[in-house]
């Protein structure tokens, strides 16, 4: 997929910049992975797979040294773990609800500034934060890349934290005929068992973004 | 119900008293709802109902004059409406995912900085937020009180938050005999209306908090 991305904090300055190169090579290989929606006024529309998606991250990252890290003890009121981590780097890969992203944010600032052991990583120096645009139709609420900037800002703005921090958006061109691939789950609800991928051709979003209504159509 | 509760900020001396003893005044009269769970592991069980809850409390504080808020267009990447304000106090009753606590004391934060007007009620000076406590059986991942205090607590240590804030957990007296209204709801999933109440007795935890399972049982 494409990325966007905007940096708080002097993200760049603070990372070691092969990590974040591991990151966005996963990502720019990263396909497209969409299903069909089984919710109310969405049911049947193709929409974003964050299982899908989640799934083919740990599938690449694991094997790269890149971790689940446990969130300590004294700290996991704020959830119990965090997606990846490796040396002094922590990546979550947000597609879940809007709340999620204030909560992400503010707890890796607490282990930031508590200079906490998080093993198997180091002590973190900065944070990554991956989020889908949004020009893909997803889940009713979930987390899109303009909204976590918006928020950001704002907390830049009235209420700052101090964690180097850089926000991606995957994205896509608008418009165009690309490849994508449907997943098809064991069960609708709940389930995290992909049963079937078949590769597509979708269009996502119109050539025009200010018109723009969100949607991934099939083309062929 | 009964209320334990924890300030932050200096909030009672930031806050006009006569509107917080509305709420207060609130919760000490509203029943303890609870409703048979739908959730994998849970079925059947007995659970706090957040529908129920809140749908009383509308019901109490609107006649009283405490509006829904819309959140202004450049603050709503951090959500669109805040449940009561009245004057000069926002509420939020927050018996949701846990990643609410953060994105409801981040979003009541940057709107008291930034001082902004907030129709029908005027600029914050201060927030509640309503929670339940642990030892009621709830859904998973809920926002409890005891969370809410500790991130509140890994905010001030490691990133603080102005707020003039006090957290209330609703409780109660554990192991003996107590009165709740059991609710049926029309459709398992996404229902907001309560189709049936019944009056039932039940006892909720343990008298030994310590070894406490947290349930809901019903006695009668």
């Amino acid at each position: 997929m494409k990325i966007e991305k905007k940096d708080y904090n002097n993200f760049p300055m603070n990372t070691d910049p092969s990590l974040v190169a591991e990151i966005e090579n996963c990502l720019t290989e990263l396909p497209l992975f969409v299903k069909f929606s089984d919710q109310k006024g969405k049911k049947g529309n193709l929409v974003f797979s964050p299982v899908a998606t989640n799934s083919y991250l740990e599938g690449k990252l694991h094997p790269q040294g890149w971790s689940k890290i446990p969130v300590p003890k004294d700290y996991n009121a704020l959830g119990i773990d965090i997606d990846f981590g490796k040396k002094n780097l922590l990546v979550e890969a947000q597609f879940s609800n809007y709340p999620f992203f204030a909560n992400n944010t503010l707890r890796a600032t607490i282990l930031f500034n508590a200079q906490q052991p998080l093993p198997p990583m180091g002590k973190a120096n900065s944070a990554i934060i991956i989020t889908k645009c949004k020009l893909f139709e997803s889940a009713n609420s979930t987390l899109y890349y303009e909204q976590a900037i918006k928020q950001m800002d704002l907390f830049q703005q009235y209420s700052p934290i101090n964690l180097p921090l850089r926000i991606i958006g995957l994205t896509a061109d608008r418009g165009v005929d690309q490849n994508a691939s449907l997943v098809t789950f064991e069960s609708e609800r709940y389930s995290r068992s992909v049963s079937k991928k078949e590769d597509i051709i979708c269009r996502v979003g119109t050539q025009e973004s200010l018109r723009e209504i969100e949607k991934i159509v099939r083309i062929d």
